[in-house]
């Protein structure tokens, strides 16, 4: 592995661009931040200036910079296929935030042109298969820990969202972090999705549905059950179990620390998915920079950005529909063996 | 409140006639048992020998023996509407294991004769409502800690099963103590019900369904989740968590004690519902003598088993039908109000 | 095991005697109330009332009252030994609460009358054997789980106590029940003891060590270390650790249930005492009752309460000279075998 | 903040020194490593490879390179003073893994040198001040959560050593950490120290006191209590609670994951201080990096380095002479504030 830095350039630095541009900055070795591009011209030359990188007037300068050896996209999910596509035609790895894109035919582009480039370029950020307890659950379920996978549970609750949060970005924002948690820890694709909007919070906008209950199965009939709560109010928190034929694996709570007082022992949680995933975070760029300094690509690839729209955009008909969709099931490209 | 004994009869005296025989004689104040039943003639005997009660050769001598005050029905549940009727025509009190009957009409028989009867003087045996860990919940639900209810997920899970099992003995065995735990703690009835059976463990036989997921709603919207798991193998596993707009709540782990060695953290969790919910059966057995004695019913009633029955029919229906089942709500009697 | 109840007089009716009223009347089998003694006569002929027994003018008449089979002593422990005495010159069986004498002349007084006598009536409150969470430890020791014992850490802490409780109270009153945990988990007796205070609490009495730490030892050497605090203001809060040559075993949290809002877990503690060893309260006394009908005696005996007696004096001479004090080994009279 | 690589020189590259290796190399920002030096000359040089160093003949050679701007001192103990004095005479920042030096001499030496350079150059490699968890218990405390701290009681067990391994070493080589922490969390000196060794365990040499514990007082008269046992067997465990006047704080259980079957509930937990204290090593070395690009010293200085070995040389005379020994309280330079 080569000790020169890889420079790096950061497209869109609202919350979670300005948190990579500080990983890559500060947290992770063997690469530094060269330049940025954000519509807010003002934030990014602040930006820009603690980080010793230049800030510049359009993202496809950032992609074409000669001081730029691969490109993280954190800008709004419409942007991310032309963006992206970009990355490929200059040849530089890219790494994109979830989603790989919000349309079917625009990630089949995507995979289209990567294939076409003869290279592996393209990560998408699904930062989780870097968490600790992710991985446990997955080291469990293959050492046999508990047999074969059954049903797989997930909750996943947010504080809150803004009043523009749609029902359908529960599916496209939230619950594609489920789809693809489900597809790696199976090892196989969702064929089917129906959500079940109950009782609603009075704490959320009138025209979002909030909960949600989405009920899943795969290829081999395992039911993956995913409760989606933007509003769920009392903090962040994501769990997840796997239901296996002899036993079961879960996250842990993750709790921070703990003080007593007053007969009530009292657990600090993670404020929100910027805590919470923090580390997972870390290790997803850190290994993302390795990857690309070995010459090897890791990570969720383009056909995982495919097959997560392909089933967030399923479970968006059926939010609308109220029915059962069915999930056609894509054949994997020899390329992303 | 009297301090004579209350002279308990108990009819069907298999595990849980002959748990229920324990408590009485052994586990309880206030009460004995004095009259036993059972086919089984030889064990019943013997049973009656180590409480100081007699085996009687029919139930119904058991039911109205001048010893006997009141009647414990643990036979099997097709049995279970016709002693009832009969404890009512006996105006005796009685405690009638779930389900109160198998079906909806032998039900309304048994509320039909109570009100006729003029007095309550039916319990049905939903012992997790004297459980520590579901009146917490209760009581935390009623305090306002975690805003109203939305969601209620729960799993269900028992170490195996005789092969006779059936899938829809899951329902009327198994889930309707959830359905009744769901009535209890919304304090509202089940609009509708559907089950789906994904992925089948190798582990059961081939007729029956296991796992199940069943989904019911409320009238008022509320979700109810139930993973229903008859051969999960690793232990006896129930577990509640309602999620409230503000917060949610749950049931412990139930663990009952640990040791630590070779880097694993060993807890031991309870090998089955008798271990599990001993403390419930014995406050439930001790709460209905202690109500018998001051006059007041107490704990579910036959209107209680009546609405069990009416949802876990649907569930049944479900099972066979794979689709979504309404389930009418009846309007409840002022008599038990 | 005859079905005749057991007819119990209980003498001295405060707090925990009047728990002890509720607990032969309402929560265990076998057994009725049937006399009080208390000075507060009021109070007395109160509680007498509701369980259907007399009050009556002193303790003696309590105990050689031909309507009492059986007598619990809950006065305060001066009285402990004169009472037993009667009650082993009556040859009625007799369940002293701790301490079974503040002397150990008192209580070398009551084993030389209990042998005379010629067998086995009184046994001492020492709740804690009668715990579910200290039986597992119990049990994971003698499996062989951990190993051999090498130290046990124990920490007692107390919401808060009246001004009048001293340094020696919290040898006497509290450290004792530690005394014999430790002796009933490692089969062997205490030999040494010191006591060092070293930072107090400012919510105690200036007059009284608070908290203290107890370091003692067996005679094969384990450590056994005890935090008694009995103004830790956040709650009771009792824990035990057995650390092994090969691994630990602890008793689990004691937590009674948790709702989660606003980024915190909230889990409740007990309150007190009474709330945490209720079940263990209630498994003594049944255990008691059932021990004099099998004509059995189990649970803590003379020889038990004469060795936590001299250890708690030993530790009372330890706080006042802040020296360490050898604790001489007592030979076990075959009797108590 | 200059964006230039800080580029690192390490002395020792055995467990712990390969270790930093490749945290300098691979995990953290800003640094690189240049220069290596150890005895084993062939390990060295394949480590050098790894990271694109050079391995150089001496320690001296490193420490003076043009290369290096900055130092880890990961050699055995006795060469740390030399080593740092060596840093200091060549205006270097170093970061001395723990002890600072054996003997209270050779660190006074190391401050003298410090101070008379003018500017703080040494950090001592007490890296549970970056753990999560030791954190959120200095802020609980700091936040006046549990009132003021009364009682500090620590865990230090390790699964096993090689037979050289001394009682001694337990002390300088183990307590050493629950001293530097009871330091920082309690900001207060040691004045008091007395170790108890009691039964042995069957796993150690003969030669070797296990487990030991350490009573040791602060200068307020807080008691810090620390189970040292470096051949517990079953795993790493290292435990922390401070006991408040109002509540207690303390480490979570620190477990890595976990699946039930088989009726228990098997949790994993650190198997070595590698694994345990892996985060904390690393946000040590990159705060390490950050202070020197920022010119500002962090984390444990000379004067912690000092204060810590002072007081493990008492709790070697401690184990010695088995008596209490009293630990002089030395004046902070205000170089040090």
């Amino acid at each position: 592995m080569t000790t020169e830095l890889v420079r790096v350039g950061i497209i869109g630095c609202g919350n979670i661009g300005a948190d990579h541009i500080d990983r890559v900055a500060n947290q992770i070795s063997g690469a530094r931040v060269t330049a940025l591009f954000d519509v807010a011209t003002d934030r990014v030359k602040e930006l820009a200036a603690q980080v010793g990188a230049v800030a510049l007037p359009t993202a496809s300068e950032v992609i074409n910079s000669p001081d730029v050896d691969a490109i993280i996209i954190a800008s709004p999910g419409e942007y991310h296929a032309a963006l992206t596509l970009e990355c490929i035609a200059a040849g530089k790895p890219v790494m994109c935030e979830k989603p790989l894109a919000p349309t079917v035919e625009e990630c089949e582009a995507v995979l289209a042109a990567e294939q076409a480039a003869g290279r592996r370029l393209v990560q998408v950020g699904f930062m989780r298969r870097n968490d600790v307890g992710y991985r446990h659950m997955k080291d469990n379920l293959t050492a046999g820990n508990i047999g074969e996978a059954l049903i797989l549970h997930c909750e996943h609750r947010n504080p809150d969202v803004p009043d523009s949060f749609t029902s359908e970005m529960s599916m496209t924002d939230s619950v594609i972090h489920e789809i693809d948690t489900a597809r790696w820890l199976l090892g196989e694709e969702i064929v089917r999705v129906r959500v079940i909007a109950g009782k609603q919070t009075p704490n959320a906008a009138s025209h979002l549905n909030d909960p949600q209950l989405v009920i899943m199965e795969s290829q081999s009939g395992v039911i993956i059950s995913v409760e989606v709560f933007v509003n769920a109010k009392y903090g962040y928190d994501v769990r997840c179990e796997i239901v296996g034929s002899n036993g079961v694996t879960s996250l842990g709570t993750q709790d921070l620390g703990q003080f007593v007082s007053d007969t009530r022992r009292t657990v600090t949680m993670p404020a929100n998915w910027r805590v919470r995933f923090g580390d997972a975070y870390r290790a997803e760029i850190q290994d993302w920079i390795n990857g690309i300094k070995a010459g090897e690509p890791r990570g969720a690839n383009s056909f995982d950005g495919l097959a997560a729209t392909l089933v967030a955009q399923a479970a968006v008909r059926a939010v609308k529909s109220g029915e059962t969709v069915e999930v056609p099931v894509l054949e994997k490209p020899a390329f992303y063996a």
